[in-house]
């Protein structure tokens, strides 16, 4: 054929309607020009081997270290939510959502308005994400509580939803999610997606769908649904588009649960099939990393929590610091020098020795190594404006060396404090505190949510609402932590 | 750097918050391993320079030709919203939805409930898809109404909006999804991506942008936000997914564009930025078709409008049908045979010989010219149970013999009907009409129109309604339209 009749007949063709109705359409015929061939051929029934799952997956099947996970995976995510719940990025989403919501069923952590369950999931999703503070699945990079606990704490005040079923829920969207972006993690997240969001967007849907009690062709469909809304794109990191990604994965998630609940119908292989989710958004597809040991090994039990708010680069040597100064009592007029050897990320990526505002903190190890030794922490406080123009602070900041030094892994620091008395504290950090390795201990998220929380909810109420999240499985009534989370 | 250094470093860097502020973030250093570099560097300020654009172009820089060619685009798309409103997709929808609905501000189509704009504008997408008889830019094959005169008219009845500014609107979104799909197309819609969706959502969000009278900077984060959420895979063809994509770019985009207008905000390059959205979605980007002559050529003007509730593969046969039966008043009794040379497409497409049901009739050229013989149509009613059951037609359809034939274009056919009484009655079709080269005539629209809104709004409002959409120029408000396309 030659190459005009075949551009006539690619335009023509193209705008037939007969692809509705055809399996893989008019263009079955054409070769993807973008993705090559998987190396093996998908395994038949992807979405519904894990649709099938989640459907019936019981509270009763989870093993105690997944479900304590859960908790925790909850506890630090109501924790950032109303930490985050009072920035500008929330404020101009209510203001913009509030006109158009529908019944005021769901509460916003942190805040007294309440919004119908689509845009009270989208702006609780926001708000978890303004700080970057939130959970983060290593392996992909996701940060999962986001765009699945946002959606079913919003549907547990729409519905009696028990305690026990809301954990379920939440611990089968975070496995829907991370599986989904292990399968095509690094691929997709490298060529700019938003993994959060891309993936998140399935966790929400089978969270929301599994409380929605969908059968199993109802979930096929609701994850098929949610296969067509991914969301963001790592180039609006920076803006306030950011923290929209699990927000919106969040909402159209939810979007997807409740019309397939009543039917709405999508493609039975959204995820495996040769123009679906994965073959279109990655090079990359792992079914194996979706199905395999369904109910036996949990992605939800590799979850992580930061607990410095700032990129993990900086957390070894605040680790460090924080350790040499709590077992050594140093106050800053104490120290005359800290060297550090570092690897060279630290300071390609923080290595500001000025900053001016909260926000370039976050990317001076100078400034966050100094606030650690005078103030013991890294949290959102001490990433603040008035953190980073604290005279003491400030004047600690310039006695702070780094020196990249060969050997030193990016997880790991070599601090050394020399004081004016002439003393050298040594402190080695392998694993920082927060990693898969160290991980952050219950005391240690309770202290972080308090620090986050308070200033927006009462002391009292801090401590009712870390005990509800606790204590979820035994809950009547999951809403409980909604309604103790928002501002009264 | 060691392979188990680099993957370390690659999971640990991955998870900083650090990618939050700089932008491009960590991962501005690694090579996307999906996307070959663009040929040329992409020109600076793609976004903004069509944010600009959009915001500045007044009602009076349209050519008359786009003007009418807009007003054809919204006729079109009202009748097949309204001619879509009773389908089961729909219906599913508005249970589904009905609960979370807003202040019920926006009119349905067709329909008596009334749904705040953003669920209004996903029902009157999804409506106005149902059938795939919507409106085709043939040069990308987005249907570029549907996302767009969604999101308007539902904001037509939020605030006051004259028909002047709508009809400019619509022309700007239109313009506006179909100069983004040209950047991308093929390649982003041969790897799966069903581009009415993903390049939607842009027009849907400039359209309401500019009748939020968004200024230029809020323009830029509308779209950014838009470009956040892409709707739609072809893997849900032949689903209710698929009428799912142009309503939820409308909502979508609507929202976006809402949320710009409180200062919400994006990055200023996503359209075209190193991991923006042409980069991230598509191996092509040609972004001189997104910037290059804006308000002198007029994508918008080359909008087509389906004749036939068919894929257009079977179009030039009964454009030939339709005419022979009329120019010799031919009864289905006085036919004794009919020739069609074809297109190999048609046979591989249409071959169906029996179809049971009237959605196989879609797919069979042998019931598509018997019942165009029989009725001197080929509308919906063409293609129901009822008419691919009838006896006579059923008769007939035995007597249609294409035949593949050398030199005949997809968009050609040669038609020949040998009557009983030994005439032979011979039409060549070079274009059929419907497309670009023999558009249908606005009388050919109202008849489309009467055809679909029958049965569903009274006789007298049906021709009310073309009038408002024919003088939409000189409405005082474009609310008009909804209500009375709206059933009372």
């Amino acid at each position: 054929m030659p190459d005009t009749d075949r551009r006539t007949l690619m335009r023509t063709v193209a705008a037939s309607s007969l692809a509705t109705a055809i399996p893989g359409g008019v263009f079955a015929q054409s070769t993807p020009q973008q993705v090559p061939a998987p190396a093996a051929p998908a395994p038949a029934h992807v979405t519904r081997i894990l649709a099938d799952y989640v459907v019936k997956a019981a509270p009763e099947d989870l093993p105690a270290n997944v479900r304590k996970e859960g908790a925790r995976t909850l506890l630090n995510w109501v924790g950032v939510a109303i930490g985050g719940s009072h920035h500008q990025t929330v404020d101009i989403a209510v203001a913009a959502l509030a006109p158009f919501s529908g019944p005021q069923k769901a509460s916003l952590l942190g805040r007294t308005e309440r919004f119908d369950p689509m845009n009270a999931a989208f702006i609780n999703g926001v708000a978890s994400h303004i700080f970057d503070y939130d959970d983060t699945h290593l392996k992909t990079i996701i940060h999962p509580a986001g765009p699945v606990a946002s959606a079913i704490l919003a549907l547990a005040e729409l519905q009696p939803v028990s305690g026990k079923d809301f954990l379920n829920a939440l611990i089968l969207g975070v496995e829907t999610e991370c599986r989904i972006g292990n399968a095509v993690y690094p691929n997709h997240y490298d060529v700019g997606w938003h993994i959060t969001g891309t993936a998140g967007v399935f966790g929400s849907a089978a969270a929301a769908g599994k409380l929605l009690g969908l059968n199993s062709q109802q979930m096929v469909w609701a994850l098929g649904l949610a296969a067509s809304q991914p969301v963001g794109l790592r180039e609006s990191f920076g803006s306030m588009n950011k923290s929209f990604n699990p927000g919106r994965a969040a909402s159209n998630g939810l979007f997807a649960a409740l019309l397939a609940q009543k039917n709405y119908t999508s493609s039975d292989g959204m995820i495996e099939a040769k123009r679906g989710w994965a073959n279109t958004i990655s090079t990359k597809q792992d079914y194996k990393e979706i199905i395999d040991g369904l109910g036996q090994r949990y992605e939800a039990a590799l979850n992580t929590y930061k607990p410095f708010a700032c990129g993990i680069v900086m957390h070894p040597a605040i680790d460090a610091a924080i350790q040499l100064r709590n077992e050594n009592k140093l106050g800053a007029d104490q120290i005359e020098r800290i060297d550090l050897k570092v690897h060279p990320l630290v300071l390609e990526l923080t290595g500001k020795k000025t900053p001016q505002e909260g926000l370039e903190g976050k990317f001076s190890i100078y400034h966050a190594v100094a606030v650690a030794l005078v103030e013991g922490a890294g949290g959102e406080k001490q990433f603040s404006d008035h953190a980073v123009r604290d005279p003491v602070i400030v004047g600690l900041r310039g006695k702070v060396m780094p020196v990249v030094t060969t050997g030193i892994k990016p997880e790991q620091v070599d601090l050394t404090i020399v004081t004016k008395d002439g003393r050298s504290l040594h402190k080695y950090i392998e694993h920082a505190i927060g990693s898969l390795e160290m991980p952050m201990s219950d005391q240690a998220l309770e202290a972080k949510f308090s620090d986050l929380a308070e200033g927006i909810l009462p002391r009292a109420r801090i401590r009712e609402v870390m005990d509800l999240c606790w204590n979820v499985e035994i809950l009547a009534s999951a809403a409980e932590i909604a309604r103790a989370g928002a501002s009264s």
